[in-house]
């Protein structure tokens, strides 16, 4: 069985690092929002690929929630001196990897494939790999104006109130070659618990990509980013708000109606169960352990093989590896 | 009076070092050796101009002669764990400076004006004028073939036998604006003990630059970097060799014949006084203390006012400040 899993930024990671510990390199890959790029310094900054490369990789600063562990920030405090941008905090150890990748991009390599030899050489087994290798933009309709995601996210820390959304250069992406050579053998893709608007949105705004996910026909399920009217991580909630739909998990399955074939609650809204619409299964979804990680991942697994099941009667419940492609092709 | 000073590395940064505590910012300009600048990591590296901005600004490393004091490898370290290259060592707080040098090229800066802008904010009060803003690049040949300058002199530690060298890029460029704007007001030039072939040829390549320098009509004067036999630092002695021709300070000033007015011998060479074919001065050369530094300065500056008024024999021996302008105009 083969899994693809969908992340955006700290929330999802938390979940995707759950996967990783319960499914065999082999067994999963994640697609990862890159509509948070940004060129930073002259370097190209991915930081929602980044998150989750130091968190496969062990490697992830859990004290921040970004970045690497053990950082120092000499290069900080240098460009400070020389007057530069420090509203976007770069630790030394980090900058190795925005120096090789932009390096890397410069060569010719696509985004895909620095990705893949960069988390390799951070030791991590599982495929990483990004929305596309074309530059799509999220950029924030905001009270304030248009802002850059990271303009409205690192230096504005999500202050302005948001109107709109847009995914700048979506229209001419496509889908990274990795993904659409992968879906043939994807038994399931499970939507991270990310911010819908600014991780998973962007994601599916590349032309072809959500039709791809669907046209697999294995079972697309979504765990909930929010939880009881508030988003355990991140400015989920409060867009929201100013977007002027309710902050609930109903509204969040509301959002990816038509896509996702089953949703995840938090225990917290028990009451939502059977009323959204979509086969739903409430979880403990608040991941504060490693154990609620990996607890959280086998029980999006297990939804998604019951799901299987329902949308492929005449196939027996248990399917073994052998029969992968089989599925797929379906 | 107002000084010119042509530099390149280490040996030439120590008289710059003197010179600039001799003479206030008004009264010395750098003019320095950009042949070894080079593209590292999509990075543009200046290594002449930063040994000399950071030996002004008080912040070089002089433990290694090269680089920040104080400086740490976390860059370092973090780029070798992602199979970088991790031949030419770039400090966690050095790196400040060439991304933020590279941002400011590509937006448009000339290197003029990136480096005036960097070094004021590094507290550098001297102006350091880099010999080009067009890109010259110092090509060694060798047995082993043709090498960039940084390969030759840091990947491969000088190690290859030097058969002649190559400026590539010379015949396009011109000389900085601001040393053009500046040489109508200089009353003198002074070439640093650099390496003749490779930090003051490169800065001679640039068409139209040594015309300009003659031109103003200031006494030039060259310092030895050979005393008796033997460089003070870096491959000069060697590369001499290994091209066939003495190791001498003989030599190095037929190499400046029809360029300078004036030549420093080292104390170790006073046997050579009278019989260069060029005005001589005999002086401690070897800089171990910032005394020595400053004294060698201090001897240069008097060499080029005797110089001065042995050139014009009906100006008075004492010119002052308000002269300056009327000095250049000759």
């Amino acid at each position: 069985m083969a899994y693809l899993a969908l992340t955006g930024g700290i929330g999802g990671t938390k979940l995707g690092l759950g996967l990783a510990r319960v499914l065999r390199p082999d067994a999963l890959s994640f697609l990862v929002n890159t509509g948070d790029d940004f060129e930073h310094l002259g370097l190209h900054v991915s930081p929602d690929v980044d998150t989750l490369t130091y968190t496969l990789a062990g490697a992830s600063n859990t004290a921040l929630g970004w970045g690497r562990k053990d950082e120092t920030w000499r290069f900080m405090a240098a460009l400070e001196a020389l007057g530069g941008e420090t509203w976007f905090r770069l630790g030394d150890a980090d900058l190795a990897l925005h120096v090789t990748r932009t390096q890397m991009l410069k060569q010719g390599a696509t985004l895909t494939e620095a990705i893949r030899a960069l988390s390799a050489r951070l030791g991590v087994a599982h495929s990483i790999i990004p929305m596309s290798d074309d530059p799509v933009r999220t950029l924030v309709h905001t009270a304030d104006g248009r802002l850059s995601f990271q303009h409205y996210f690192v230096r504005d820390r999500c202050r302005p109130q948001v109107t709109s959304f847009e995914f700048a250069g979506a229209a001419d992406a496509a889908p990274s070659p990795a993904l659409l050579e992968l879906l043939p053998t994807c038994d399931g893709v499970i939507i991270c618990p990310s911010n819908p608007y600014v991780s998973i949105d962007p994601i599916l705004s590349v032309p072809g990509l959500a039709a791809a996910l669907k046209a697999c026909g294995a079972p697309i399920v979504a765990v909930s980013p929010i939880v009881g009217a508030a988003a355990i991580k991140g400015p989920t909630a409060k867009m929201m708000a100013e977007l002027g739909v309710p902050t609930t998990a109903e509204q969040v399955a509301e959002h990816y109606r038509g896509l996702i074939d089953g949703f995840i609650l938090d225990v917290a809204d028990a009451d939502l169960h059977g009323a959204l619409g979509v086969p739903t299964r409430v979880r403990h979804s608040v991941m504060v352990t490693l154990e609620d990680r990996e607890r959280l991942a086998a029980g999006a697994l297990e939804f998604i093989k019951e799901l299987s099941a329902d949308l492929r009667p005449t196939a027996p419940l248990t399917i073994d590896d052998a029969d992968d492609q089989g599925n797929c092709a379906q």
